[in-house]
């Protein structure tokens, strides 16, 4: 399923409503917006706005069927089956990435994301594998992400390798990336990354040390 | 330096303004909020309104002298002089993120945050260094903070740690936090949590891989 312009704001609360759903879900059949609004830190009515943009879930006086509503997110986010994942640039933050990963689909049955290939310039590290991964050379990302079905990637390379690596992955289909290299990269409009840069998270944090 | 009441919003963008003047400073001794602007993906009028926040720091028709905002904004930032880290959790993440922050923190001069202390609940590893950094039992977290002046901390350890993790470091003096544990961290006010959940930023960019 696809909803076009649907705000990100919108779609980054999703997955701790779904979070939210998961940790009552053995305790009640039902949960209202105030309630689930309250343990995801929104109000009640951001709750009912975000989730009307995708349907009627919720019953007057009743709210939300907390099982029902955890499968229809799963469907928006297309989290109901399992989804390919390849990481790019197995240094010590990409090898952290790919075993934490790992670690998370095989324990956590309601986390459907799995990291299926890693990539890496480094001839030595070819034919290596991290918790049974497989590492290949750059030069075989168009093959793999085809033959794997990939449809999702982390890049964990140097900053002045980064551009290059993401026209890879987007030339070969890849319409999401998470990003931990220090710069922007340049995509076309219909592919969605999404930053995580360490080193300005804590240059900004360091603002708060004085207050 | 502190200024109370800015938003987070504002202090988020400093660093890449920051970043921006680092990457220009060798080819030109001004700049414009055009040009500052267009580097750092926002309009210059948001350049201007938000370096109005801390004074006046640009000439009409001139544009901001590099340097000097350089250093106001390190001033700032709390990045004028070496800042001290501790990290809490060193499983595969934390190790990764150690290793990480001790490069950056080597190898490039404006990088002012220094990790000087590793945490872990596990004995075998008390008395290890990684790259140089001691690591500490969680019972000595109080001590250290004192003796050694830290002001920062990344936590890593695993969900339901965390919280406990988050209480002895605000006891011990703490006011800004990066947290790299799936959960909400309760702190009092005046204590700065970022929080970087990797999990929910892989589920939500997985709504992407359908459009």
């Amino acid at each position: 399923m696809a909803w076009k312009g649907i705000s990100d704001a919108v779609i980054r609360r999703l997955p701790i409503y779904l979070r939210v759903l998961e940790e009552v879900r053995d305790k009640q059949p039902s949960i209202s917006s105030q309630e689930l609004g309250a343990k995801a830190s929104v109000t009640p009515a951001l709750v009912r706005k975000d989730l009307a943009w995708f349907g009627e879930f919720g019953k007057q006086g009743v709210g939300y069927d907390v099982g029902f509503l955890q499968d229809e997110l799963r469907k928006i986010l297309h989290l109901d089956e399992p989804l390919h994942m390849a990481l790019v640039g197995v240094g010590s933050l990409g090898h952290a990435l790919a075993r934490y990963n790992r670690r998370r689909f095989l324990e956590d049955p309601i986390f459907t994301i799995k990291l299926v290939a890693l990539f890496d310039v480094n001839p030595k590290l070819m034919g290596d594998t991290i918790d049974g991964v497989p590492i290949y050379g750059l030069e075989e990302i168009a093959r793999i992400i085809r033959e794997l079905e990939i449809q999702l990637a982390i890049i964990t390379v140097p900053a002045d390798a980064a551009q290059a690596v993401s026209n890879t992955l987007v030339d070969a289909g890849i319409k999401a990336i998470l990003n931990f290299a220090p710069v922007q990269l340049e995509v076309s409009d219909n592919v969605h990354v999404a930053n995580v840069d360490l080193s300005l998270e804590l240059q900004r944090l360091a603002y708060y040390v004085g207050l």
